[in-house]
């Protein structure tokens, strides 16, 4: 039987390469919303389908090191924050699937002007999830807790894109269904961000053993 | 030392409580959206706080019995089954408070007509969370699989609902901030049927050991 420590690296390992697909799902599908022409939006799908086949296989593995080598402590809150960190993952490559899709539909569609702030919004993020894994893998809880206080950054930025589309429909019918597009694209990303700062939240508690979650809401935990 | 039989079953109740309370988020928030005066929009918030602090208490029950009890072939699958419904039960009442908030912002604008069939799909999302948890407690995978097909419904609805508020926007622009409001509501229940979705096939795997997830995309597992 593998050594422990052998599992855990493979599943390290295994959610990197997870989490390189999904950053450059993330990427490649914000260029080709703004009708980048180089993108070729069957790789972004290509990607997820591989991203889904990592899940059940990082699944597999922590569940088989949960049930053959009973870890304790450190190891143990490892292997259920890679768990998370699965999941997360695994959401965010539907959630840069989702904003391909709008790119597809908006393919024929001008929108220069339309697109806006909505690459800089997915270079963001793409850079948290990228700093999250980053945390997770260097076990940096500082550079979790930065990640954490990006947030806010997005969801301003997310607000401000959602405003400005609002008042072009308002201005501008013929523009809805493309607006519309580009506001579901934009909440895709958002969401993104969320699951970034799970995975930050993940990287603490396997640290330091703190869990960090519905802090903001003033729950005692 | 408590029987793990004993915190198995702390589990199980826990879990049916938390969905007891999305589940009733869920539609009171629909209701709040359609202009019932009779919600108190408020006790959806309080709901949450509530649903949040179990999820951590879940979790915690969950890390302990697999650090103390070392449970094996259908505990452990149980045990890790569980924490999965955890997430999403909590998940779901943050996007059950979501659509309160969109309640909450159209609270004094005329929608009768716009709100269309969106309490039917918050119904029929309602039923699945109720479904899914009910295939869980009863061991139930008959249940849980009609739950996976109900999912086809609830994103033909959700997808009609859309189209009708899109042409809505195009032909008025007075409307646009609210068509996009019940939009974002309609998203919102689209997920949480996502999140049911996510819990029938954890039911699933507790009961058979079997993994369905991606089964749709092909994917050899």
């Amino acid at each position: 039987m593998r050594h422990i420590q052998e599992m855990l690296e493979e599943l390290r390992a295994k959610l990197l390469t997870m989490s390189g697909l999904v950053e450059s799902a993330i990427k490649d599908s914000a260029h080709a919303l703004s009708g980048d022409p180089d993108v070729n939006i069957q790789d972004i799908f290509q990607r997820e389908r591989q991203v889904n086949k990592l899940e059940l296989e990082i699944d597999e593995i922590a569940t088989g090191i949960l049930a053959l080598e009973q870890p304790v402590a450190g190891d143990l809150r490892f292997v259920t924050a890679a768990a998370k960190i699965n999941n997360n993952l695994e959401r965010i490559g539907d959630l840069a699937v989702g904003i391909a899709r709008r790119a597809e539909s908006l393919a024929h569609v001008s929108k220069d002007e339309l697109t806006g702030e909505i690459p800089t919004l997915a270079e963001l993020v793409a850079d948290m999830v990228n700093r999250a894994l980053r945390a997770f893998v260097n076990k940096d809880t500082q550079e979790a807790r930065a990640v954490l206080s990006s947030d806010d950054a997005v969801d301003h930025l997310h607000e401000s894109i959602f405003s400005e589309l609002i008042d072009h429909m308002k201005r501008d019918s013929q523009a809805v269904q493309t607006c519309v597009d580009l506001m579901l694209a934009a909440r895709n990303l958002e969401r993104i961000a969320d699951h970034a700062t799970n995975i930050a939240e993940a990287v603490v508690f396997i640290s330091e053993g703190v869990d960090v979650r519905h802090r903001s809401l003033g729950i005692e935990i």
